[in-house]
């Protein structure tokens, strides 16, 4: 969304980003690019598999490691992870647009509520009681921030975002538009075939540097609180239940939904269209590739999946109903081991 | 959301939800909270599972079954329903903020349309023309009411809903924000290889004691109306398709999608993540757990699952290579029994 | 949504849309039903398996094709594409209020923002700076237009939709509520066990006759822009990640997510749930059923499945069991292969 970019020396890139440089330290890049871009931007190559896209290149100039470097037809700013380095660049490149302090006249502000003078409320939003918007937050238009709410400071709401009562939000947050904080969790006790709705009396805390995306949701807890620590990412259309706890630095593609009570751990990844179930407990540094059906506690870092990749439809139909026979072939199998005098062990056949 | 909480003694509460009660009357709760919670605070156990916390609470009191009494070591109120009865007792210690009667300065109401004089138009809420606002209506910011809607008596839109023309609303229902009732449904016909767009002309009807999660969509009909049944609750992020018809006390948990002009029955749970497809018909009390795949009608009552957990990551690329060569397994039995002389029955093999 | 209604005759209507007509040319229709409305109506029959119901219709006339003639008991209009003729007779005789040229008192229109003065600003709609407006487009209520966002002729933005600065919004689009049109895509380095963000520097253009469903989400691309071509219908709760291409005429079902930088084809057919893996190409009329996992590129024409119907429980969890046995039970094969002499080939088995 940034408009407005500024010239920089590949010298000073260098030595304000710890690169090496190779090439003349006077070239200026203003902008970031794929391979494919202009002679006044910057692009990086982080796997040799773009090598002959690198060769070919027009760009200024390129971030790549120390092995691709040699590969590179223009300047090279050389860094052992030239992903991130990239990301630090292109912020510098292409600033948001910082908070314009104040509140727009039609906002409504209630007079409880504490906005720092340096934060910007943006047309038609809603502002609580007793909240506190921190320094050079930016709550963009129609946002509504509901009673008792905190937001720490340099956070963004984007446009169209609602938090609910009581929500705490940390500092250097991004929240998309459509998110929802703090709606209430789903709570129903069966009485003789209808539902009594519990109330859901917990809230929302949310850490420093989390981005949320567009029209995900995040249920308030029950009694305690729902909890999302420092550093998470969520991606859009998640939907986070109550009373979860998603541990620091873990990352969640979009559409996954993660039910009740669940503890997700730190550095997790878990990809998109990813069901997690209730009660469970997912510890650190676990990965879950998409459309994961997770159904059981884990514990043991690494890679899980139940991911069942598309066929073709008749192929498919042939397969699923030999997948509904398994019994009877396992029966087959048995018959022929009696005829053959086989004896199968009992971890062997279930029967 | 609450924020005033209000205390009550143990007879008095005994007597309102007919529990029997353990201990001195006259003791004073002002909170409900968890085992773990002061003792101010009512709690609930609701299985032998916390048989061991329970022993040690410390709280005011605790709602148990009769089996569980006697672990209690603070006061008891019995009942056989120890969580609907928390359920309650919690609404009545935590009771929403009411509707504050009138129409905010900034909310755009139509000439035409009836507001309660005892509901509650909230900031930039926008009402259309002759639509119905029932008596203590709360309809909170930002929310839009279409032309022609009514919305019946104590229902809750809170911050954010979008309710299409002519939906009708029933009573004491509570709809969370970013939901969107009566948008088109999903109507397509093909004409050489282009989309027409077939226009949606039915609307949707939500009954009493309903509960719709943030960003849930529900379509209208096509024709007829898509209609939600008294006491159903609907989680987060659910898409409801065009001309669905969901039975009353029916449960469903987020991120479950349903397809056109299904029926679901009365008093079904349906799990997360769940998809249900167009046309079909789904009986009474009817259970399906999470991540279901529902693809053909069920009429015979109980529990239906298609889950597929999660195992890690190798193991499971190589069972789907075992799943992907069934045909060939079953080839090889095929072999053997002809070998062995075994005649595999028609309903054994599809060959 | 539309409630005014025009009278036509099945003469002019047979005209206008090039239908035979078997019966009487001045009978008049003012609406569109389902076989059992009332005698103003006009309804329509695609399949023969409503042959029964046609039989008994009491509409004023039916639209069906050469081979459904006969079995109309009431004025026929004859057209080989019954349904996409139907839709366009139902969007003559019940159109959709026209814009009503202007601007809300209390819309907020950026200064630089051109708004065509035969375009409607609907209460509380947000116009950025540079904005571009067309003719008889329709900006709802609460809608958010941001900077530099163009919006072609006769595009509806239904309520509460929030379109992102520089998008590019085609002619004659329908965006339904909630929707969220360039968000950020979900770009993060890895950096020393913490996410660095990757700022998202494209946009999203959407070509003409777009349709967008509610709480829909479609992010901006990284460098280059996310694309949506023309003629494309989306429908709900479906999420497109940065810089993916819907080639034009494709049509998807609620509940899809698809990953980052996946191209998919022209007249494609993508069923409700699905989940498509990043970077993958989906060539021109592919069909996906509804649930399916895409992990690879497909370029074969048809249509592909990964659909697990649900089963009773107790034989689910049976089936699982043996899926998850079935390395053994290939084992037990291959001893019984040896016990009879019988060589699997390598193709046959991956021991």
């Amino acid at each position: 969304m940034p408009s407005v970019t500024v010239g920089r020396s590949l010298g000073a890139l260098a030595v304000q980003f710890g690169c090496g440089l190779r090439g003349d330290p006077d070239i200026e890049v203003s902008s970031v690019a794929g391979l494919g871009g202009g002679d006044s931007s910057l692009g990086f190559v982080a796997s040799p598999a773009y090598r002959e896209q690198l060769r070919a290149t027009k760009l200024a100039a390129v971030i790549v490691d120390g092995q691709l470097a040699a590969d590179c037809p223009v300047a090279v700013l050389v860094h052992a992870n030239p992903h991130a380095t990239f990301a630090r660049i292109a912020a510098l490149l292409h600033p948001l647009p910082p908070a314009e302090p104040g509140i727009h006249p039609t906002a409504v502000v209630h007079p409880s509520a504490q906005v720092d003078a340096s934060a910007e409320i943006a047309a038609f939003a809603v502002i609580g009681a007793n909240a506190v918007i921190g320094p050079r937050c930016r709550i963009a238009a129609q946002c509504i921030v509901g009673a008792d709410v905190t937001v720490g400071a340099d956070t963004r709401l984007h446009e169209r975002v609602t938090v609910c009562s009581a929500v705490r939000i940390g500092s250097r947050c991004i929240l998309h538009p459509g998110a929802v904080i703090g709606s209430d969790g789903f709570g129903n006790a069966g009485d003789g075939g209808q539902w009594v709705k519990v109330p859901q009396l917990g809230s929302v805390r949310i850490g420093d540097d989390v981005e949320i995306g567009a029209n995900t949701t995040i249920d308030r807890g029950a009694l305690g609180d729902t909890i999302i620590e420092d550093g998470v990412r969520l991606d859009n259309q998640i939907q986070i239940a109550h009373n979860v706890v998603i541990g620091a630095h873990t990352a969640i593609a979009a559409c996954t939904g993660i039910a009740g009570s669940t503890r997700i751990g730190r550095r997790c990844m878990i990809g998109g269209g990813t069901g997690i179930g209730g009660q469970l407990a997912i510890g650190d540094d676990i990965v879950i590739a998409g459309f994961g059906m997770v159904t059981r506690s884990l514990d043991k870092p690494g890679m899980y999946s139940s991911v069942m990749p598309v066929e073709e439809a008749r192929l498919w139909r042939r397969l699923v109903g030999r997948f509904k026979r398994l019994d009877v072939l396992a029966g087959r199998v048995r018959k022929l081991e009696a005829v053959n005098a086989i004896t199968a062990t009992g971890q062997d056949d279930d029967n």
